[in-house]
């Protein structure tokens, strides 16, 4: 919570700066009012509570709080959030909370229609590290909330030795030596491959997970069943659509891992109206 | 620069943690790398500085950096930047690197695009405040290098008052009255208008600049001469797409502004690979 | 508050350093005392918000504060504010509480004295950005209670070129120009002038206001006639005193902006005293 | 320096905000000048390191600098530094560079002045901790550039015990004994006395040091003597003025503390101007 | 408070990163619990508040807290403290409270073997600046809590001239005149000196204290005569070990100070243990 | 490096306070000298870059440095690192850079010991999270300089079940359970046991890994033994001495922790010394 409130503050003093000045000017100190979050659109909410640390932030006083929950559907039309509090806070942190809450929205309604393209299948969609700067957190509950899963949060908390990597270390068996002598013992050790043949490298080599980048769908099966074999886990990655995912579910990975979810999702059209009282 | 780099800071730490596990065990410390950043899409490139800035603060000792300058055009295929240095840092911080100048080369690229419908048209087409926390300032820069231009940075360096200012200020003109009162005498005062109504209401309150929220390209024509008349700037906003957005300049508005520039453009496909050397 | 709590964090961290050693060597813990700012000299009050804050800062448990409001005349001898809590925070925190508000209500009390010099004008009185390092938004308040008003805060909110803008721009016209074309268009443009030349200059130019700079009070009221007739604000400074400020604003500026009051009022005498309760 | 560069970086962003947008938008970025800091009044200068330290904040990239060194006295007139850096920066920061530099100054000038009204005499003028809240550093080296000298810092390196110690502790020997047992080895034990009881009392609870508040000249003289016979320490402060800062030095104390040193000491006129190059 | 707040803070960010995983998946959000902490060897507590703050600060919502004070000996098997709260954030705490409070109660354990060792004579035993980094204000009670004393908390606020300053400045004479000249008037002026030449030459140069390095007891002995008759406050130091202290104490100086108490004290077994409720 | 300075520079902070007022009276700003820091005792060296990171952070203009390198062996009288610099802040960090290397040094020391007392068996020792607070990174390097190895760093990139957790969330079968499902999929699953029949269990739940904790040497053949068949990574832990170290490995484990590594090794006696150059 401190961590949201700082990255909130933030936010604030970016979209603020020294004061509002037209809210400063028009609105007395002294005014409350009733505020309303509406949707404009349909989808998931996510990230209630980065809009409300806003106001709170900004010691809006807020009463009277009722939201319906992260990762509830909604309609368009539908009264998302509705709060009482002091209307000059309120009105200077309404584009930082709507900010963050159209963003996060639009993540988690996103992976939810990726959720729903391989709707009974037992895969599970993953998000990658491709997220917003400073974000990552937050994007990655939204993902949550819109009914995927996380893959491993940073660089630090999985052991995955992409195309690069290999490059670098001169293939596929010495990257996995390396990795596998040079991590604690509680770590399993993934490995990206393009083909066939890396794949049987890869398990030859000691690779825990593979991921399988970019193949196409039938060679995804071929892979798959290799995998089974060999006990490894299978991820699909590469240019993952809504069209296209629900075939290399179906093609039998355990996980698919999709950069669009969060670093291309549209944001949803909310909007927040308030009244006197 | 001091800003950009505590941004990029952040972002890494974000984006490692306490290590790149995988880097540190697979990649030797004196490995040196050509590393290039490939365009699998066309587009405008954004964000150069924060892609590079990411590398020095890794201390990836980059040399020879070629690179196609920011707000330029690009097309699939292209390199678009060529540099040497340290492999692991640059291993490390690829992920974030990309998640910068994608995102951003993907709002340069999609207001390049609001700006070529516009072609020939004497309209300014501009951002919005609906940027994505923490990132205004590269968003706003990204908004240039695509053709558009900039509205007010934050809530400080302009007097607009909206919707929810003139309800809680209880109308157009007590809004106005204090609006001019309350601010110092180098600003101007904007206000939202949704009629033909409130447009003169706040022309005779005092308005140096409108913005007409919503309104339809033939309410929009019929605004325009009245804020001719007046000598008022003129700006329209609300759900402007890139089918449009055309007509509505053509109404002969001043400026436009579009909050899709910054808060739905879909990231650009960007790739960094690497050679030994 | 926020922001004026870690103010006053860094004050007590330079008054005190890693600790009051004479009050913890002398002060038993759990003593109480009553206290009572006293004035020793005739003023206005401001900041009493500081002077409270470092108290809370350091956990005084601060009881049955009574205070006049900011703003508010006293008199020698005058108890302005009295409250209760535990002695050895009070004892710690007194000298940069006093710091603080001795500062700001000389500030307040010396605007006060600027603004009864021209009572009955129409002029606006006004601070400058000549403030004491990160006290501005301190002292910026400290002579809105002094009964005067604040210019722009900071370079970020407000658009006036100076001589030396002038000079770096290569003159009057393309520093106007410039500055016309490269603001957002809800700012104004001022400019600053020495002679009635370059007034007119300005004027054709484009400029919204004008600030005469340590012109005589013939060749200001000169300057005043020329802008009514051309609709611009215009704005008086340079060493402005006591002596000649009457004089300027009876030459009908709308505005007079005096460094002084901020760079050079002495503090006034208040003094702390405790009682053991 | 670590230390000024990050008072020097608040105090920018404090003055600068989001950016500095009239000179942004009327200096080129490449343009280069010449500055010159030249004295309106006579003084004696200070703080040069914090007035260059905010253009090197801002990457002014400064050559040919030339200055009078800190402590040194001028003349109404002088060019008391100057140097060549590129424009924009140099505008940005000049507010800033001169609040510094004009206080400062003022506090070494002031300073100067009480030097000269105790020429010849062996006593030390020392400061107090009645200076600008975050400044003291800054503020305490003035008070030596303009020949006087420093008091202890702050609370942690001085043990001084004054009235309000006194009343909570219940008296001048509860107060000294706790002192005295109370703290380590290398520190001596000061106290404020009003009266020659007092004073005595003082020496005989076992007082190091003893300060003499707001006595007249003749007690004053009666308390050296005091004090010479029971080898302490002696110190006058309260209310010390131009006017009677020799007769108090004349009574023979060791040190006279000024609280005007610091906390009312006007800024002196300085001024910067620039040619381009 | 704010400061231990900070660096339990820090620690927590260091010990768990961007999550306790394994808490976050076994423990169920709603689960409370009690909790014990077993003395698991004899000791002195220190640090409780340390200890407790690192569940304030995960918000772990602790209750019915029961704990013996700081600076208590306790047995084998004692509980010392018990608390009730959630589980997870207990859990994700745990390692990180027992950090704090092992280590610091290790050195109140050490120092009060060494005051017991010194037992009925009257001599202080003190700490040194040897202490871990950023630990030293927390290792610095702890030695209260084991019955010793402090010394000087930092470099700023006490004056000791030790053997490498000497080498700097040439000499006991120069390194002590200057050192008088140089310092203000509240502070005494200690000294280092390894043989009886040089304690003489230092009481003859104005010290008024002397820090006696290395001697063996009978040159100890020698030298709090001289000091004795001079009147000086005399310390001795370098290698005190559990089995010398008193020899040392015994020869008469008034202060031991000691580096082992910080620095190689080892932990004390503390456990916590858990009961769901 | 970034990090480790600004490590230093707090520790600076702590160990200077507001200026190092020996050093600052006694050394001449322009003195320089050469330094060594000499072996008292036997050792391992590590910490040389926090060591020499304090002289860079007080400017003192280091050169013709030479160290051994961290990982070397060295035996009393050794000149472990020289090097010339300026020596007042040489001096003034001179007991902060002391405090780093003699505790880390200690550290690699004692895990010298440790790693000597298993020579020849194939079993790798580790250190535990019971580090001194913000010394985790430094001191888990020591540990490897030291010869032993490093477990999980933190709470974030390993999954380790302990006793307590197990308590939590209802038995061994429902922790595994959960931490599986609630886990990504590119990390291992390990926990605690205390005797074989929680081992035969912990294999049942699909745990990759076993902790057997404070198991006799005789029970821990039996577990390794067990382990084997399952194919699970299986570590001993709980009071290991440098007695009993070398039976634990030979009954099989594939890792020992040892806390003590961290938490108990006494510092390294080294010395700084000075000569004026």
């Amino acid at each position: 919570m401190q961590e949201l409130k700082a990255l909130v503050r933030a936010a604030l003093a970016e979209g603020i700066g020294q004061g509002d000045i037209t809210t400063n000017a028009t609105i007395r100190p002294d005014s409350r009012c009733q505020a309303w979050l509406i949707a404009k659109q349909d989808g998931i909410l996510s990230s209630t509570k980065a809009f409300r640390a806003v106001f709170d932030c900004l010691d809006a006083d807020i009463h009277d709080w009722k939201a319906i929950h992260d990762g509830a559907s909604f309609e368009r039309g539908d009264r998302l959030i509705e709060f009482q509090g002091w209307t000059a806070p309120i009105l200077t942190g309404e584009r930082v909370a709507l900010n963050f809450i159209q963003h996060l929205t639009g993540i988690a309604t996103f992976a939810g229609e990726f959720r729903k393209a391989v709707e009974g299948l037992p895969v599970r969609l993953c998000d990658t590290r491709k997220t917003t700067p400073l974000l990552r957190k937050l994007e990655k509950e939204a993902v949550v909330h819109g009914g995927c899963t996380n893959h491993r949060y940073a660089l630090f908390d999985g052991v995955l030795i992409k195309e690069n990597h290999i490059t670098g270390a001169g293939g596929i068996r010495p990257a996995l030596e390396r990795a596998i002598k040079g991590t604690h013992h509680l770590m399993k050790v993934g490995i990206e491959v393009t083909n066939i043949d890396e794949l049987h490298e890869a398990i030859a080599g000691g690779a825990d997970a593979v991921l399988l980048d970019n193949m196409s769908v039938e060679m995804i099966g071929e892979a798959v069943k290799i995998c089974e074999d060999a006990n490894v886990v299978v991820e699909a990655s590469g240019n993952i659509t809504m069209e296209n995912v629900r075939a290399v579910a179906e093609a039998g990975v355990h996980l698919i891992s999709i950069g669009a979810l969060t670093h291309s999702a549209p944001a949803v059209d909310l909007s927040l109206i308030i009244k006197n009282v």
